[in-house]
This record gives structure tokens, C-alpha cells and sequence, in this order.
């Protein structure tokens, strides 16, 4: 087991802000399994990449040993905003909030390990408690404080109206850590308030305040905003394999390396260094990341099928009607050089055009350029689409292409 | 029974705002007792004469036929301010709140009719109402329009911590006027601004708003500060006769006409153009206004008692030690013209030069300056000190002054 020194350095990787990082490492120190608190809103349960963030991070807490508390904030989405203002905060039945929080735990086991999660509903003491427990509960937190938060702060500057259970919110969300003695509580950058207000009231409930960990938010697929659902920038983890890897596919060569440090543990610095120097192509590191992501939530397989019709797919779009179409010959061997095959369909006059056509780079194969001769292609159950040059097209039937290892297919006779 | 117009008239004498006065017209019409609502705080259960302003308007609705909620305030007072950092809102026990409402009940019924005065204390719904009923009640109304009230927006400007419990207090208020669906509620000018409150809160919760009726703070004994027991300068009502009567003597004469104002119904205009025309001494205004108010509290003969201790002890103070001392002659009358009595003690050389002493205003008996000659003594319990000029003095015992009834007693014989 890592020492604690060791699961602080993992655990301060990709996060924002530890407060205060001294107290995580002594809480490390106790040698128990810690507490660690992530509140999710059941008024919106559908996760996309931003929450993997969280998530991931909830999961390597539990890899280190530790017990995650995933707290569905049921007793406020029942309550929503009781004005009517505000849409987006329509009070959920009980049938809403628990068809809600199951689609929530559905999806947070994609990443999550089920077997160190306490699964718990702030309904249970928030629905015990009476008036005069809340009026103390609001005595430990000072009105100036509570302003002090950046969306009271504008919208007080800008008068708009706030209403006065607004604050009780985040009073609530704290309260949950006293009920749950969370010794933790993870949650984005933009939570960071909320969570430091349960470090308050813990104080003042004679509770050791929790750490507070916060992570980036993730930009959407405009590479701008922070991903949110309504926005429409969001990839969201039980979308289709084939939709999120195409989203992913869609997202600008910048933002796919930010979704590799925020979402996977590569070294992002040396894919951008491969990238850099010609040695990784953007699109191909790409198709690694949607691959990587359609895996976690779907599995391998799903992941690897995902990825041909995508290829197929992209290449589809292409791809003029009408192109000349063959099978992979009967007669000849199970794999051939892709020269060889250039000059049998017709697109090359010989197999030395054929060879001069690929060195030069005019040569792709399912829209992937190809970068040496040394390529094979061999009988299967795939589909191929050659193209040499910007005109010249032909389908063949019954191939596919073989991952080369250099020095070894070069030979290969026909 | 007066009409609504009348009641209306008779509702508003010193009345400082009736919000809105169409409204209270329009209840006065419905032709039922209108449930009139005053909260009191059980934490500070002693009763001075700024509260018996308000009091004695409740009593004046009572007279009309309308039925006081007297509503003391339990809830609050047993959970105090939590954070401790004010002396002033400590918690109270049970056994505190229920002495301190009893304690409450005595005085208030000094004015009241206890047979039209409905007591409630607001844990009675308060002790049941859930978190979630809390946030509701909580979202009608906004941190904007609380921080307007006048105390929280000087704190929040010199940034001394308001709690955010503090913004409960005023809701709660406001919710006791749904719990009792009160029509109207009465309060000093200092509550002005809770008692709308209670009106937003009544709309909320669907019920027709009361009326808010304010009346003004009476002054402290020294004339400028708002009553106050903390601030030394209340006339208490469970205070001992004598010291009552003392206090109201003691206060200014401009200050006597407020009292006068506020606390009787005294045409005030009337007993200040009889002051500054010489028909009535200021002090004996004072006395009036003394005996009033302990005959208020404490019934009729202890008000007289109280104005006799007075007058004595008033006139000990300035009498000197070791003045000649004379009984009432056994041998002569049961009552004597005071001019007779002058020569007899020898404070005057003749009747003819006693005659003209007390037509100068050089006689005081008892300290009180004898405005004609017409006066007589008769044998009696008491004690009288006779005063010519500033240094002749005699004490008559067994003697007594008697009311003069002009025309009567001029020409009773020796």
C-alpha cells in the first residue's frame, strides 16, 4: 500500500486547489480508510465528461483504499426553488428524484468501484430536521459571508432578487458533511465555496473540517465553455459509443490533449512532444482518446467497433458515389503489399508507379495517408477504400489492412 | 356599537402609520371581531410604559369588540442566538419561557381584557415545522429587501456580522400572522418594518394581508432616548407605586405632555394652554399624571396613597432639621381657616398679617404654595408642614388639609 506521502502526491495530480493540503496528508496519516464526500444533484442526473473528472478522482481515492460517500442531494431537489422562478429548479416528485438517483448510480459505476461507495440521500436527517435546528444551522454562517459567494455577489450588485432559501442551499450541502463526518469532499472549481462552507460548520458542529479538493471544470466540445448539457457542448457518458466518439473526433487538437490530462493518466507532455515532432498524428491521437473514453463507459469492444465505423464512417463522407469496386482476389495470397494491390486495381500502371505514388504520400487508405511502401493489406471481413491522389478511388471487398511491423512484410511475395 | 367609520376615527388617535388605512376600513366592515395581533418577546418580559402605548391601543380595539391574539414569542426566545455573542438573545430554559409568559400575562392584563385576549406562543407551530416547510417560507422573500431593514443595512455597511438566523426572525414573525391569520397587527414604529413582512408573507401563503398599525416609541425618563430598561430610563409597570409616582414627577415638564399624549386620553393641547395660561402648576399636572398611571397599575388607592407619600416625602426633602413642632389644639375646633393656624404657631404676628402672607404666596403647606386664604385645617391622622417665606417653618401634627370648597368654609368660626 502507498505511504501517505505517496497517495498525496497521486491525489494532488490534475487537482486545483487542497485545502489545506497539510490536513490531507495528516487525515492520510490516520491509516483508516477516509470519508470521501462527492454530492451529486438528482435534478440533473445525467453525467458527461465534467463529472468524469470528479470522478475519476472519487475512483483513485477508493484504488487507495478509501471509501467513497456519492450523496444524492434528494431532500432540496424535492424541494427546487418553491418561487417558480426558476425552471431549471422545478421541485421532482419522490418518483422523479428516485427514478433519477438510480440513472445517477448507473452511470457513476461506469468509473466508480460500487463496492467502497456508501450510496446516501441527504433526505435522511434533512427531513428530521426541525425549525429550530435549522435556525442554529444558519447561526454559524454570517449573511456579508454568504454574499461574498461570486453569483450572490453579482446578482446583489446587479439587483436581481435572491431569495432568502438560496442561502439555506449551501448551508444544507455543509450540513451533509457534518451528518456523513465526511473527512473529504471533492467537487470542480466551482463548488469550491460551497465546500469551503462545510468546513465552517463542521467546526462549529465540533467536527475536524473536512479537505477540501476541487478540480478544473472541463471546457465543452467548443473548447470555451465549461460542458454543460444545456449548452449543448457536453459529451455525456451514456450517449451512444459511435456519438461520443465522433464528438470527441470533432474537438480541436488543443482540446483533446486538456481532455487527455483531465480525463485519462497519460503523460500529456510527451504525446504533445510526439505530436510536435511528426511522430503522432493529431487525428490518430484522437481516435486513442475517443477510444479510451468509449471504452470507460462502454467497454472494450464497444470501443473497438466504435472506432471502425468511425473510421468508416469518416472515410463515407469522403468517399464520391460510384467509385470502382473489387473484391479481394480468389486466386492470389492472403496478403499482399499495398503497391501490389494499387497496380492490380487499376490505379497505378505498374508497381513501381504504384511504389513512387505511396513514397510521395498520394496514396490513403480509409483517409489515412500512407507513409511507406511497406504497408500489406490482407483478405478479411473489412472494407478498404483506397484513394491516390484527389481523384482516384476504388473499394476493395473482403480486405484489410495490416498493422506493420517493420522489416518483416517488406518481402512478401504476391 | 360605533359604526366602522367611527371605530376607524377612534383607532387612529395617535397612530403613527396605518398601512393601508383603506384596508383597516374595509375589515372594520366586515362586521366581525378582527383578530388583532401583538407578539411579545418572553426574553424580556418585564413591561414599561413604552409597551402600555401599545397595549392600551390593543385594549381600545378590545373596547370596539375585537379580539387581541396576544402572542409571545417562545420559540425564539428558547433558541436565543446560537452563536453566543449576544448576552441580550441567551437561550432560554422551558421553565424560563413559561415563568417569563406568566410574569408577561400579570402585567399585560393590567390594561387587557383578559375576556377578549387570546394567548398563543408560536412553538406551538413553529416546534412542528419541517426544513423543508423552512425553505419554503424562506423563498418569499429576498436578501435584498431584508438587508433594507434599518438595522441589518448600517451593520451590514459598518461589516458587523449579521447571521444568517437573524434573517429567520423576521420570517418567523411573519409566519405567526398566517399560523393566527391575524387581520391587523399593532407594534411600535421600531417594528414597522416585521410587521410588513408579515403582509408579504400572508400573500404568499394565499391569505388576505393585515393591517399594520404603528405607534410611536415613548421617550425614556430623561426626555430622549426611546424607553428602555437597559438604558436606565424605563417606568416599569410592576414597579412599586411610590417609585412610579416618583419617576413620573421627576421628568420634564415638555416630556409630562407626551406622557400625557401617549398614555391617556387627555385632550394634551388643552392642559398646556391651561399651564401657559396660570390655571394649572406644571407640578400638579405631573401629580394628575402620576396618580393616572399608578392607578393604571396598582387600582385607585394606591394611586392616592402613592400621590400622599409623595407630597410628603417631596416636602421632607426640603425641610430643615429641628423646626418647632405643634400639635393640633386639643381645645379648640375640628377645623381651623390656615390664617388662624399661622398666628396660632406664630408664623404670622396677627390674622390680619396671615391673611395677607397667604395672599402674597409666602405660605406652602406641605410644599404646595397656597393660592387663597380660603383654606382650611382640620384635626386629623396626619402630619402637615407649614412654610412662610424661605425660612419659617412649623410641623402640625394630628391635622390634615382639607379640599376647599369655595364659598363654604370662609366664614367657619374659632
Amino acid at each position: 500500500m502507498e505511504s501517505p506521502e505517496q497517495q498525496l502526491a497521486l491525489l494532488s495530480r490534475g487537482v486545483v486547489d487542497i485545502i489545506p493540503e497539510a490536513d490531507l496528508l495528516s487525515k492520510l496519516r490516520l491509516g483508516r480508510p477516509l470519508r470521501v464526500k462527492f454530492g451529486a444533484d438528482p435534478s440533473a442526473p445525467d453525467l458527461h465528461l465534467g463529472h468524469v473528472v470528479v470522478l475519476r478522482k472519487l475512483r483513485q481515492f477508493q484504488d487507495l483504499g478509501h471509501q467513497v460517500i456519492f450523496l444524492i442531494g434528494d431532500f432540496t431537489a424535492r424541494i427546487g426553488d418553491p418561487t417558480g422562478r426558476s425552471e431549471s429548479r422545478r421541485p421532482l416528485s419522490p418518483a422523479e428524484v428516485a427514478f433519477n438517483a438510480k440513472t445517477y448510480q448507473d452511470q457513476v459505476f461506469k468509473i466508480l468501484n460500487p463496492q467502497r461507495t456508501e450510496v446516501r440521500f441527504n433526505s435522511e436527517w434533512m427531513e428530521e430536521m426541525r425549525a429550530a435546528e435549522f435556525v442554529t444551522l444558519c447561526s454559524h454562517y454570517t449573511v456579508a459571508r454568504m454574499l461574498e459567494r461570486d453569483d450572490f455577489a453579482t446578482r446583489y450588485r446587479q439587483r436581481q432578487p435572491i431569495g432568502i432559501h438560496e442561502f439555506l442551499y449551501p448551508l444544507i450541502q455543509a450540513y451533509d458533511s457534518v451528518a456523513l463526518r465526511a473527512d473529504v469532499e471533492v467537487g470542480g472549481t466551482d463548488q469550491r465555496f460551497n465546500l469551503l462552507v462545510g468546513r465552517e460548520i463542521q467546526k462549529a458542529f465540533g467536527q475536524d473540517p473536512q479537505v477540501v479538493l476541487t478540480l478544473p471544470l472541463l471546457e465543452g466540445t467548443d473548447g470555451i465553455q465549461k460542458m454543460s448539457k444545456s449548452l449543448g457542448n457536453a459529451i455525456g457518458v451514456t450517449e451512444p459509443p459511435d456519438q461520443i466518439f465522433g464528438k470527441v473526433m470533432s474537438i480541436s487538437d488543443e482540446l483533446m490533449l486538456r481532455y487527455y490530462e483531465l480525463l485519462t493518466e497519460e503523460d500529456v507532455g510527451a504525446i504533445r512532444a510526439r505530436i510536435e515532432a511528426g511522430e503522432l498524428h493529431p487525428m490518430e491521437a484522437k481516435k486513442e482518446l475517443a477510444a479510451r473514453l468509449v471504452g470507460m463507459f462502454w467497454g472494450e469492444t464497444a470501443s473497438l467497433e466504435a472506432k471502425r465505423r468511425f473510421e468508416r464512417q469518416f472515410q463515407l463522407r469522403e468517399i464520391p458515389k460510384d467509385i470502382p469496386s473489387f473484391s479481394w482476389p480468389d486466386d492470389r495470397s492472403e496478403q499482399l503489399p499495398v503497391w501490389r494491390v494499387l497496380s492490380l486495381v487499376g490505379l497505378a500502371s505498374s508497381n513501381s508507379e504504384a511504389r513512387r505514388l505511396v513514397s510521395q504520400g498520394a496514396v490513403k487508405i480509409d483517409g489515412e495517408k500512407l507513409t511507406t511502401s511497406d504497408v500489406l493489406l490482407r483478405r478479411g471481413q473489412g472494407e478498404l477504400v483506397i484513394q491516390v491522389g484527389p481523384r482516384r478511388w476504388a473499394r476493395l471487398r473482403g480486405a484489410e489492412k495490416v498493422v506493420i511491423v517493420p522489416g518483416r512484410c517488406g518481402g512478401a511475395s504476391i
